[in-house]
This record gives C-alpha cells, sequence and structure tokens, in this order.
C-alpha cells in the first residue's frame, strides 16, 4: 500500500481489530490479541470453525465467513470500517496467493514488501547470502550430482514436492519432469527453527540499526512419513516395498538449542533484519530462520519464513527463551504487544504496510 | 455398579476422596485433586513409596498399604468409608484385571461400562468404525500379507508383544504359535497421542449433543528400543546381530499438531464420544485417541484409551492447548475440577459409575 | 580449597554474587539468581557478549572481561573482593580445566572433590558401580568385539570422539590409532538425562543420610549428525557414501518418563550421593545420571556430570517435575534458592567448597 493511503487508512481507526484466517496459528494470535485486550475478528469459509470453542480464550470476538478465500478481496471496505490489522501466517499468504497479499488494501501487520523476497527462490538466496548467511549449495547441472541432494518442486508448499536423490540415476527415476526443480545439496545436521520477533519501535533490548530483535522460541518441525519411517527398515527397503519419504508437516516439538550457539543465533537474525532493512525497507514482527546445525556447529539456512510460523504454537503458554524477557510471553503476545503499543504511542505506521 | 446402589452411596458420602494407585499418572492425578482442594488417598503395595516425597504437591494425604493389588477387592467397605471416588488409570486397570475393575463396589469416576467395549480388540474396532473412524485394516489371513505389518498378540501391554512383519515368510519366522494375535496394515505417518476430556456436566464449551468436549494436550510415546535403534543400523543388519526391534513404553514427549488439523482432531473426538452414548451410555472424563497423520494428513487411529493416559504427564503444568482453556490446566487438574463440580452441584452421579 | 581458608573467606563476605562463565547454562544460572534477589557476574572472553540483551532475566547485572580463559587463575582478589561465589558448568570446567579448578581460591557452590572421580572414567565408574548402578559393559580386548560397541576416545568432549563398531573389523577401520581410547557395549533403547537437585541443608522432602534429594526435570539431549542422518539412509549406505555418524550436542528436547521408573530414578540419585558422601565427602548441588532404558525396563548409566547439565536449560520455566515442588522451579531457580538459604541461616561453608 502506499504510504499515503496508508497513513490516512490509520488516521480513520479509532481503534484496531486483530484479524486473520482461521489456521496455521490462529488460535496463538487471537489468544495473544485478547490477552493484550485487542478486539480480534476471524475470517473462514462457510461457517464459524467450530473448534474455537474449545479453546475459549484463543477464539476470535467474531467471524466474517466467506463462500471461498478469493473473496477476501472484496472484504476490503468492511474490514476497514471495522479497523482490522491483518497479521498474516503462512496459510493466509497461501489462500490468497503472494500477489493478491500485496495488493489488498488492508493494513497488515508487518513488511508486505518482504513477499517479493521471500516468494521467488532466487531472490530469497541473494538476500540471505548478501547477509552473510551460508545456504545448501545449489547443484544447477543434475549430471553433476556428486552427493545427496534434495530435489524441491517450485511452489512445493508444507513439506510436500521434495526428493532426496544421491546420485544422477536416483534423480532421473525420482524427477516428475512437468515441473520445475532445483536441486541442492542435502546437508546433514539436526534441525533448529528459530523464531524471532523484530521490533522497529521496542528500544530496550538487543539493538539493532534502527530497533530491537527477540528470540522467542524455538522448534522442530514434525514430517510424516519421513519422521518415523526408519521404525519400518531403511529407506532402500522402503523403496522396494514401493513405500516413499515424504516431507508433510503435521506437527512441532519444542526444542532449546546450546547456550554456545546463541550469539550466532541473534548474529544471523541481526544480520537478515538488517540486510533487509538495505533492500526493502524491513522486516518487522515475527520471522523464522530455518537452519541445519552441522556436526562442525555450523548453520546452514535452507529458508526464511518472513512472519508467525507454526512453530511457534508449542509455546502459547511461554518458552524457556521468552521466559527470560516476561514469564508466558508467546509469539502471539508479543505481536499482542506490538500493536497495543504502536496504537498508544501513534506509531501504527511504523508496523504496518 | 447399579444406579441405585450407586445413588445410594453418594448420598451418604459427606465429603469425596480421590483415590487411586500409586503408579502411571498418580503424581499427576493427586496434584490436581490437591491443587483444588479435595483430599487425596494412595493405594500401594507393602510400604508408602518413597518417591512421593520428592513431589510434595503430588503426594496424597494418606495411603492404604496392601500385600498386593489382588487385596483391592477386600478394600470395599474402607473405601466407602473414607468418601473415596477412584481414578482410574492403565495400571489401575491392569493390575486389578477389568473384570475386576467392573465389579469393584467403589464408585469409579468415569464409566465403567466402557471397559467392555475397550478391552476386546473386534469391540472396541466396532466402536470407533461406527463413529467414522478410520484404523488401520486388519488381514486376516497371514498368507495375504501384501504390505508392512504389525503383528500384536492378544493383550500385548505397554508395547510389548508387537513384531513387524514385510511378507510371510518374516510372519512365519517371527511368530510365537503358542499365543493368539492380530494382524494390521503397517501405517507409515507421525503419531499424535490426543488428550480428550468429556464432561456430561460443563455447559459451556464445544458442545455435544449433552455434554462439552475438550482437548488438553498432545503428546508421542517415546519407545524402547524401536525409537533410538535406527542409530545402530537398519533393522535389517541389526537382525542380522540378533538385536529385534521391541516397543515398550518409556516415556512421554510435549508435541502439538497443525492448526489446520483441529477441526478433525475435535470431531474425531465428538463422533467417538455420540456413539460410545448410544452404544453404552457413554465416555466420560479424559479419553485418547492414538493416530498416525499419513502424509495424505488422514488420521489412522490404532486405539482408544478410555481414561487418562501417561502421556499428558509432561504438562502438569499445563499444555499450549490447556493455556487456552486456563493457565496451568492440567488433566489432573481437569479431573480435580470435575469432581469439585459435581460435588459441590449434586451432580456426582453424573460422573461416578 | 582447605576448609579454614573457605570459612575464613566466607566470614569476610559481606552478601553473595552468584558468578559464572558466559556459556552453557549461564543465563539460567543468572535468571534463577536475580529471581531470587542475588547479585550476579558473567565472566566473559574480550567484551561483553551482546546476546543477553534478547534476555534481560538472564542478563548478568556486570561482566568480568579477560583477554582469555585462562586468566581466570588471576582473578582471585578480585572475586573475592566482590563476594563471589562460582556456580560452575561444563563449558567452565571445560575451559579453565579439571586441574585448575580444583586450584582456584575462590568459593566454588558444590564439592570440587567431585572433579577427581568424575573426570577419570576408571574412577567414575568405581564410584558409580560400587553405588549398584548398572553400566555398559567395558570390552578390553578389541580382538573381543562380539556386539555392537561404542569406541570413546580419551577426552571426547560434547559428544565428540565417538564412533561405532559391530565388530573388530569396524574397529580397526574406525580407530585413530593416536588416541587413547575404551571400548563399551552399545546398549539399546531410549536415552533419559535425570537433573537432580541434593541438598545438605533442606530438611524437608525425599531425605538421604544428611540431607535431601529432588528430581528437578528430564531432556534427551539431540545430537548432530546422528539423530537426524536416517533421513537420508541407513548409516551402512551413508558409509558407502562417505557421511559418517557424529554426535556433537546442539540442544535438548524436553521429555518425561513413565511414572512406574520414578522409584528407580530416586533411588539410583540416593544412592550415587550417599556413594559420593562416603568416598568424597559429598556431591551437592545439581547432578544428572545420563542413562538408557533397555526394553527390560531397567537402567544402564553411561555417565555422570556433577553439576548443572544444558539439559535442564528448556525447563527455564519449570519442569513437569519442578511443578510438583513449587510452580517455575528451574535447577537455575533451585540454585539461586539454594545459595540464599545457605547465606541467610550462616551455613554457605556447607554448600561451597
Amino acid at each position: 500500500m502506499e504510504t499515503d493511503d496508508l497513513a490516512r487508512i490509520i488516521d480513520d481507526y479509532s481503534d484496531v481489530t486483530v484479524t486473520t484466517v482461521c489456521s496455521h496459528s490462529s488460535l496463538q494470535i487471537f489468544h495473544g490479541a485478547k490477552k493484550e485486550g485487542l478486539k480480534t475478528l476471524g475470517i473462514a469459509v462457510n461457517r464459524p470453525p467450530k473448534f474455537y470453542d474449545a479453546f475459549p480464550l484463543g477464539k476470535p470476538d467474531e467471524f466474517i465467513l466467506l463462500d471461498s478465500y478469493a473473496e477476501l478481496m472484496g472484504l476490503k471496505d468492511e474490514l476497514l470500517a471495522r479497523n482490522s490489522v491483518i497479521v498474516p501466517h503462512g496459510s493466509f499468504v497461501e489462500y490468497l496467493g503472494a500477489d493478491k497479499v500485496v495488493e489488498l488494501d488492508v493494513p497488515i501487520f508487518g513488511n508486505r514488501g518482504v513477499l517479493a523476497w521471500e516468494s521467488d527462490r532466487k531472490k530469497q538466496r541473494e538476500w540471505l547470502e548478501s547477509a552473510g548467511i551460508k545456504m545448501p549449495t545449489l547443484i544447477e547441472d543434475p549430471t553433476k550430482i556428486d552427493r545427496p541432494v534434495l530435489v524441491k518442486y517450485q511452489g512445493a508448499k508444507g513439506g510436500r514436492g521434495f526428493f532426496i536423490a544421491k546420485n544422477y540415476d536416483d534423480f532421473e527415476q525420482g524427477l516428475d519432469p512437468t515441473q520445475e526443480y532445483n536441486i541442492q545439496e542435502y546437508v546433514t545436521g539436526t534441525r533448529y527453527y528459530l523464531h524471532y520477533f523484530y521490533s522497529p519501535i521496542q528500544e530496550e533490548g538487543y539493538q539493532l540499526s534502527k530497533g530491537t530483535l527477540q528470540m522467542l522460541s524455538m522448534d522442530r518441525r514434525d514430517e510424516t512419513n519421513i519422521d518415523e519411517m526408519y521404525k519400518l527398515g531403511s529407506q532402500e527397503e522402503l523403496k522396494r516395498l514401493g513405500i516413499y519419504a515424504s516431507f508433510v508437516v503435521t506437527g512441532n516439538v519444542p526444542i532449546v538449542i546450546r547456550e554456545s550457539l546463541l550469539p550466532k543465533v541473534l548474529k544471523m537474525g541481526e544480520d537478515v533484519v538488517e540486510k533487509s532493512i538495505e533492500l526493502f525497507g524491513g522486516l518487522w514482527g515475527p520471522f523464522c530462520l530455518e537452519t541445519i546445525v552441522t556436526d562442525q556447529l555450523e548453520f546452514v539456512v535452507f529458508e526464511i519464513s518472513a512472519r508467525i510460523v507454526a512453530g511457534t504454537n508449542p509455546f502459547i503458554g511461554g518458552s524457556a527463551y521468552s521466559e527470560m524477557i516476561e514469564p508466558n510471553l508467546s509469539t502471539g503476545v508479543r505481536i499482542g504487544q506490538e500493536i497495543k503499543m504502536a496504537r498508544d504511542t501513534g506509531r501504527l505506521g511504523d508496523i504496518l504496510s
């Protein structure tokens, strides 16, 4: 949205209503907003989702019902009338499409300018590598596969559309030639999904050039069937039985990292934010670096998510890290605090786009 | 127990004493009851178990000591005199035997009528499948094994007495022909153990036909040696070394599921409860569906536990889910609340059997 | 330190300052000390570590900066002037060296006499086995390897310097003959890292001959690349691709153990402490038994850590176990409580050395 348009809209807002699509991490977002005393609005398809009734503190005050998420683009006036601030999450972006999110003329928490850099694998790599982040080596020519690789189809979502190849033969046999793909080195190590929060308006804490950075929690994604298929046999044997590895995210497990890696964790977050300011005006609110730690204790980052990730959901009551900021602080609560602080100090323009 | 007998007993109760056998999830049950201000009584063999001294908030107020659990049946008068409400758990049922539990003339929290449906694999399957739950395919004829299967001996407990077979040869070699068994498809995916609570007396929340349903937490069972044996080599290789997979539960790991699966999670719980009302008068209190999520994001339920499971033990201080109901709510605390609420409103008859 | 010297030093202390090296579990130690109202001091190299700014409740009040950890030995006067009590952790011992820790003339929380028994594998085994603890069988003669074994190099740190051998050939091929090693049976099962706290001054709780024992939490160590390498293929296959198993600790996952094993958990802790009193005057404060639970539900202990372990870091906000002692009790808070209680009752001499 143009800065002027945004300023005019915010100016008209008498209050704010935290608004999101009823999926992904919406319980946490609503829970956090309600805890901070903000109004909440859920966007759902067909009927009000009944599952919220089981979690009263995470249930939005009101719902808007659509026939399909495509209708979301037509909600502009209603959302503005309700003083909506949209808190985007992965399913919101997926359902609506990155292009449409950019066009939606309703204030969004965070910088929608990040989408162009995040949704294009090449630009994402350019951003992260220029920030000094190590990523898995790309292999341009499949005949040059000289080590285990992960073949990712373009637009693979939620962990679908990957396969492992250990040589060119595997690649040839596994490939669906109708799809675009990229090939990257398979890095062995342990996975840590690091949940940061960058605030351009908070003054105390871990200082960046124009704001402060927090580390709120960490998780490991749980993926079906790769995570438990080893119990049945080795991948080689299972392939012969017609059972193939898949990488569909089903949940999240809490984890902490060894303390001696924390300086590096914070520094990576810092470098990614500073570079984002340089490249496209910044990355505010929650984001996640998805990393592998090798046995040389090096981080390899295979992806960035520039908004709240579902991996924060184990920590709705707080994490070992957030406990050292404020007891029971979740990413959802932190979002609520940020919006409230911006509202109360007239700085909504600094955290919305 | 006959409804009249139960009514008479409850009528004589001047208060209630939460009573259970000193194992399994007893710390959590006592912790929850004490937190709610209820009296607590532990049943132990030989001497008062010293380990409670390390957990003062989970230590029962008093103990009854037996020479063996077989004596439990003779405790009727003492337990009635103490206004006992027995909160059953897996070890209680295992030590006493399902038949004896049904006969014990002391009020039990939950419906003891569920035992007949739960302890018989065929009736359990009838119940769940008629509720629309998908279960692993049964293979009646071992010569028809055409995919990996799990062979379960009758009465396998705590994860002992399973083996994996990938074809008829495996089956023949692995089978102990002196035991009864059943053969079911080995479903690959990630395991989620879903901890529900159904209350026939609570009015607010996720409504069923006659009460409300909650989702309090989720865990994944940790099983020796299957969970870590892969570190030594593939199962095929280890078999050649004389090391076989076993499935003995040793503990529990906290987990959360992706939010888009929660409507289905709640719906499964709902359907299982509604069917239980139809079949045998209902299933009150905590219960657990033990599921596998496939890479089609479908749930396959391999078992139901119709009472508190040990998988709730990681959440004695609360879970990410219960946090959205009430901070620090464990299944143990929820049981305490239910009993207290029933006592205070004269509805003990609705939650005991 | 000589008892007289210690007594004189403590006598001069007007207060205490909880002091440790800025790594490992220092956030937790400072967080706990601050929560209990104690002063805190961090020892760092070069410059104040910025990462503490992200965790204000875990940030020490002040720093002492060194050019290298070797300079720590020269800090005696400054530390005494600041009334320092050093809370040692694994990195503190590693950076300074066990010998130097013993010589450092500044009060240390816990018994530094334990180091001689812990840092020598033979004495450690003598201590634990004489306490009745089962450890993995040692194999003295490599040509006698008749089962899978773990070959550990002397002084292996943080999980580096292990390899698995399944027979003498593996051993010969894997061995770096320039290093000292020992060979022990590879025990299959699930790993539980048990976090105890023994207090010689607390009176209520699980009683030992001269104090009380607590069980504060449990974790499982997360090790790169062994924990996730199975996703790429079996170890045998990966070896052919030049990818070898490594065991470098990168983090920790929370876990709970089945309740029926808790009596044994407490008893093992009790036996280890009682034997330590007999052998070298005791083991105070936090310690950890690193165990494998076999499918016979037997514990095999492969190591003891005689101080706070990083595995307690997931529980900075409390654990399912500590919740039954006091809400939000971490090992760091418990250390703070112990030091405060000793200070306030004039018993610092009983918990320092």
